[in-house]
């Protein structure tokens, strides 16, 4: 158990520093390090002593947290040994070339280039939930490996229930008149400046940087060396601070979310999230209903005019605000605000789950994205590159990872909700820089448990009943956008 | 061996990661990391079916290359078999601990700290050599880790008749006076200068940044994480840039021996040196034979004043050749001279050597230590901390190392006299900034042969017959320094 966890944060060490410092000549010896490695973790978890061992544990009388120990490794040895040595190393070698193809290809706005890698990336993954299996659908199994437990036929019709309300949502919005530009969003903001602010967010949000790091990268995110070395990235835009604010925040919400985990839990299959989508939740959660909320933009308004003296002379709070709660429909989800970003994921989630079912096939994406957009989203992309070949997640195998996305808003929602009932003053603390009580809120009824329940579970325990719902984010959205 | 290969540069970026970028507190997860990932390269090396691929190699007809391959691979093998799993697991750890014990019991100067973990090492080594097992005596089974084939035998009388020399040039120096101390010793030298200068001159003397990299680390290393990923670490103290200016050659003398290998030697063991004297010998070469030599110093003079402006005013280049090459006996081995340097090493071969021989205790170790410097360099130290726990090598098990230091200088000297038999003007060069015929030279003698020949032979044929002595050495210090 506790070598599994040596090699797979040796693994996130190896991806860490490719996107951080690598020299770009280091790709070709880095990808084979990273194939040894995956393919020793994969051996270690078929070993049939590990087999013999859970099943040894299962009949013993495991307290709740040994079964829950088992229980995890189980789902994860449940999938892994079916898939011979053999298709996993041929996989994995396709969704590394898919990358790397990818990226030029998009560069080249060439989706003819990437289409045969794709197609061979679709292809094993439709053989991979064969080989998996599952009760409902292909793309369940697919699903399984970032939401346990979830389906389909579970997901479906949540999502169309919620795609209704953001459409009402997005309309209600567009038909009122868009708050003016504000003239700071043409100007320069020192990427030095950008820096040092990003650091003092993250410490006043309570992401211990003793014990992490925070480094430059093309696209941010988090990973976890070890309880005690969580390490994030950002990115910082000459014209736009606010990418970089926002990036170190989702990401420390991630990363304060590994920060959390009982550290009796360090080397075990406890001290992970239940589920991506819990894991996005909290870096949503911070992003958007801390981040993104009057009070802290109160806060942070004179200490951005400081950082940015020129570019924020004339800013207010009330500028800003607007700015980091505009409502647009765009082409590119990651720039997304928060009402469209989950009609971005429901686009996708429609066309993966097409490709699973054989419904649709590489060579029609495309038109089916360009398509899907102008009726979701009103707008139709110029280019594949701002339309199907955005997103880096199906060229290296990641299908059945968006709707982790989704799922973590919907988390967050009901979360929130609940921590607002046990803190009425939250987020007017926010105002203050007060965030430690919001953080010490996660950290008991969330962080610490770790994956010792499943993420419903562990959402309606927080919460003290709700689970996965449409609700409480609608209600969010509602409120904060005054279309109720 | 590509697996072998493979495992051996994560634990390189393990390693290199925990220098520059780990937090304090990642540092007990990292020692479990490297731990499994140690007993993994083990197993891998001594897993049966290994043994039998290379036994069915030799069979065959294997050429040059396959034959140096098995052979090396080999020798590996043969050590670690012999090496019970158990034996490895405790002696790693005791060495981690080892390490970490050693860094608390040098900054307290507290040898009676460090006493019981270092007795504990030495008996680990001890019984080490003799399962390894060895002809001569039990140093020898430590040192063919580093040296391979090298005895105590060869060993012993060459550095006896190295110490003569050395001691009748410090005495010959000593006997003069000293250069005057230049006024810019007691200066600032502001240490982003600093960086920006250890990175022209790599640039400048061949080292390929945009296949490697340079970070800070509290003790300057080089490191391979493939031969494309060649990472080196200097040190800025702002009193004194010579020593960031000097780990920096040296190390990159380390990394473009390394990039300099035959790319399709990657993933092999013929791209390794072979040995670690022979490492040693392309950083002593670039650090000392082209850094500290008189045309290199005049041509960076005036750049070295237009790096250091205010500090650097009033200096010229003879100013700056006296300091970089000034001799005189010190304490801290990594501080000293090109003369007393080796009788550093001298001291610390001639106590390991009784302590594997049983003639000397770890208890009585200070005072050895204390009366051998006071006999050879004629200065007792004042404390433990600057005596006999100034290096980390024996904290970390690495008896045996030392040698390597000294036979890299012999090896240098000897290479140097046939570099500039084939090229007289070579170092005229370094005035005008010309290092490639330099660089070409190795590139094509030795560094592209990696460990195709052993590292006497590759001596050999790179110098067109000499191999290990001590005559070019005392040559090149009896010209340099005037002692002849």
């Amino acid at each position: 158990m506790r070598e599994f966890d040596d090699l797979s944060h040796v693994v996130a060490l190896l991806s860490w520093d490719q996107e951080t410092n690598m020299p770009r000549t280091g790709a070709a010896a880095r990808a084979a390090q990273l194939s040894t490695l995956n393919v020793l973790r994969h051996e270690r978890l078929c070993d049939p002593r590990l087999g013999e061992l859970l099943e040894l544990g299962a009949e013993g009388e495991p307290s709740q947290e040994q079964a829950a120990m088992i229980r995890n490794l189980e789902h994860d040895r449940d999938r892994a040994v079916r898939l011979p040595v053999e298709f996993v190393r041929r996989m994995a070698a396709a969704e590394s070339r898919g990358a790397s193809i990818w990226r030029e290809a998009r560069a080249a706005d060439d989706f003819g280039m990437y289409r045969p890698v794709l197609e061979e990336i679709v292809g094993y993954k439709r053989e991979q939930a064969e080989l998996i299996g599952y009760e409902g659908e292909p793309y369940d199994a697919l699903l399984d490996a970032y939401e346990p437990g979830m389906t389909v036929a579970r997901l479906e019709p949540l999502l169309a229930s919620l795609r209704v309300e953001l459409e009402r949502i997005l309309g209600a919005i567009r038909g009122r008149p868009a708050a003016p530009v504000a003239p700071f969003v043409s100007r320069t903001f020192e990427p030095a400046a950008q820096w040092e602010l990003t650091l003092r967010i993250l410490r006043d949000i309570g992401f211990d940087l003793g014990a992490g790091r925070q480094d430059i990268s093309a696209h941010p995110f988090s990973t976890s060396i070890s309880l005690q070395d969580v390490r994030l990235t950002t990115r910082l835009d000459e014209s736009n601070p606010f990418d970089a604010i926002y990036s170190s925040i989702h990401e420390a919400g991630h990363g304060m979310y590994e920060q959390g985990f009982d550290p009796r839990f360090a080397g075990t299959p406890l001290a992970q999230a239940p589920s991506h989508g819990i894991h996005e939740s909290q870096s949503r959660m911070w992003e958007n209903w801390v981040g993104r909320s009057r009070p802290f933009i109160e806060h942070y308004t004179p200490i951005m005019r400081e950082a940015f003296p020129d570019a924020l002379a004339d800013a207010d709070a009330g500028q800003i605000y607007d700015e980091v709660t505009r409502v647009e429909p765009t082409l590119i989800r990651v720039e997304s605000d928060e009402v469209t970003y989950n009609l971005h994921i429901l686009i996708r989630f429609e066309l993966e789950l097409a490709l699973l079912r054989g419904e649709l096939e590489v060579a029609e994406l495309p038109d089916a994205w360009n398509d899907t957009y102008e009726r979701t989203l009103g707008i139709r992309p110029p280019s594949d590159a701002l339309g199907v070949m955005q997103d880096i997640h199906w060229s290296h195998g990641s299908h059945g990872y968006f709707p982790s996305y989704t799922l973590g808003n919907l988390y967050a929602a009901v979360l929130w909700e609940a921590l607002v009932r046990d803190l009425p003053d939250a987020e007017a603390g926010f105002a203050e820089g007060s965030f430690a009580p919001v953080l010490e809120w996660l950290r008991e009824h969330v962080h610490r448990l770790g994956y010792l329940h499943s993420a419903e579970d562990t959402v309606r325990i927080a919460s003290g009943g709700s689970g996965l719902e449409v609700g409480a984010l609608v209600r969010y959205l509602d409120t904060k956008y005054e279309t109720a």
